[in-house]
């Protein structure tokens, strides 16, 4: 049984690229168990030790709204936010703003929307309202020396409002970078993009002479495009890749059980093309397979699956 | 709930492909549970109705070697083989193509192997002897006005030889070729095989002279890369695609619980890309389901999961 890809490079790819880990924040936020704190930071430790170098703790979301991460700040007490280059927190508003602060995190990530309903929905604003909620957030973790990564949901498709214009999510995404944010992330939040789109949206930010490098992107595999479409993002030049151990997570949006693109899959993939992430796929496996009997579910990702 | 993908088209793509459906041959064959004939000409039927162009029916191997299939001469008698464009039957040996002969099959298939240990285990001949076995096969066939393809498994991997070089499988594939197949079937047999390498063995081909018409490619999903990889070869002008409904099949040669790449995943990603398959995604998703409850067990189609 191979345990490892044979390594065919293909010219013009990165040398190295950053997997965003979002299973302790995204993933658990989405599983129907709840996970406790200690749990919680024994994954996140697990996490930096097999080599990743971005993981996002927890969300300083109110307890009434996401009561997975009711713990976030003593989570973020339990962990060493120095154990790997980029450990942020998602905060909503200037509270959560004040709590990193008060906690010593060092990026904080926000969470926008590239569609009018589910900044109805999420934020209670409007598409446009958005920005002026998360305008004094960013301004105050920039004058406090804290990197922001901006989030935009919901880029390829929309629940309620089915297509978003292509248009639409640059120009919304175009917002986020100018109010400080240094990276953006385009999230297909219910998984429904496929590698035409996802050039489509890449080639957007192109051509309003947004820099690739400031581009994340985040997959859901609900309809299992996950992949093709971060290795459609690879090969236009992004090179930071969110991603969930495990593939942890469902779609709150979608009849699914499947969440992320999961880590090993994409470390996979990323190994056989001989682009660098840093990670130990085994310790990776081994760290899901932990989390999976924590949770008491098999882990989406095929990878863990085959290699456990 | 989006239903379909929004189409983005990128340039040069091909207008249409086939999807070779093999989920009543390579499918069933790799499932634990014996599923009844009327079971499978049922299946077959309802396969034909929902727009698939080509269906691989059965094996004409003998039942000690696959039980699973031991019904093939029933099943044959019991489908109708004008259904479809292409309906082709399996056959190892000569007593194979009789049997074929005699039920009026159209197209036969025959698999070979791109290593010696899988040569040796399956087909119980050296690498190079294989092609003494297969000539009065395809001769045969082809003097009975029967289209053939060969199948070349391990293309991307070997679980006793690990790494395959790409000069070996170009090798070995033109001979089937030269031996009269108009079709090859590259297969990633163990689910290894990631994109840049799928590159390396279609420009192999492509390097050889086979034109590009004459591959189709056979992806398996037990690392996850199934999609990425048919991504890859639409790319190169592949133009035929094997693939299972709802993923049917697992891979004897690896620990793992996925099989073939699911034909919904992939309609999914054609459509999206704007390339036309025939197939009516919805009808195909319940025709999944159908047979899920009849083998006891959920389909590995994500997509058949979200659209249920």
């Amino acid at each position: 049984m191979k345990r490892v890809p044979q390594v065919v490079r293909p010219p013009d790819l990165p040398e190295r690229v950053t997997i965003y880990e979002v299973g302790p924040r995204d993933g658990l936020q989405n599983e129907s168990t709840v996970v406790p704190v200690e749990v919680k930071a024994d994954f996140i430790s697990r996490l930096a030790a097999v080599g990743l170098q971005a993981i996002e703790v927890t969300s300083f979301v109110h307890p009434a709204w996401v009561p997975q991460l009711a713990d976030a700040g003593e989570l973020v007490e339990a962990v060493d936010l120095d154990a790997v280059p980029r450990m942020p927190v998602l905060v909503p508003n200037q509270r959560g703003l004040d709590r990193a602060l008060e906690a010593g995190v060092r990026e904080i990530a926000i969470f926008g929307s590239a569609t009018e309903a589910f900044a109805q929905r999420n934020l209670n604003r409007s598409l446009d309202g958005q920005f002026a909620m998360f305008e004094p957030v960013v301004t105050g973790a920039r004058d406090a020396g804290l990197r922001v990564r901006g989030y935009l949901s919901m880029c390829f498709g929309d629940p309620w409002e089915g297509d978003v214009p292509v248009a639409q999510v640059v120009s919304t995404g175009r917002q986020l970078l100018e109010l400080g944010c240094s990276e953006l992330s385009l999230g297909d939040t219910i998984g429904v993009g496929t590698p035409g789109h996802v050039e489509a949206v890449i080639g957007g930010f192109a051509d309003a002479g947004v820099p690739v490098e400031q581009l994340a992107v985040h997959f859901h595999d609900t309809f299992g495009q996950a992949l093709s479409n971060a290795l459609t993002a690879l090969r236009l030049g992004v090179t930071t890749f969110d991603a969930s151990a495990g593939g942890l997570g469902g779609c709150p949006y979608a009849e699914s059980a499947t969440g992320n693109l999961a880590t090993e899959d994409l470390v996979w993939q990323l190994a056989g093309l001989g682009v660098e992430t840093g990670v130990d796929l085994q310790a990776l496996v081994a760290t899901t397979w932990w989390m999976a009997e924590r949770i008491g579910k098999p882990p989406a990702s095929r990878v863990a699956t085959a290699l456990r």
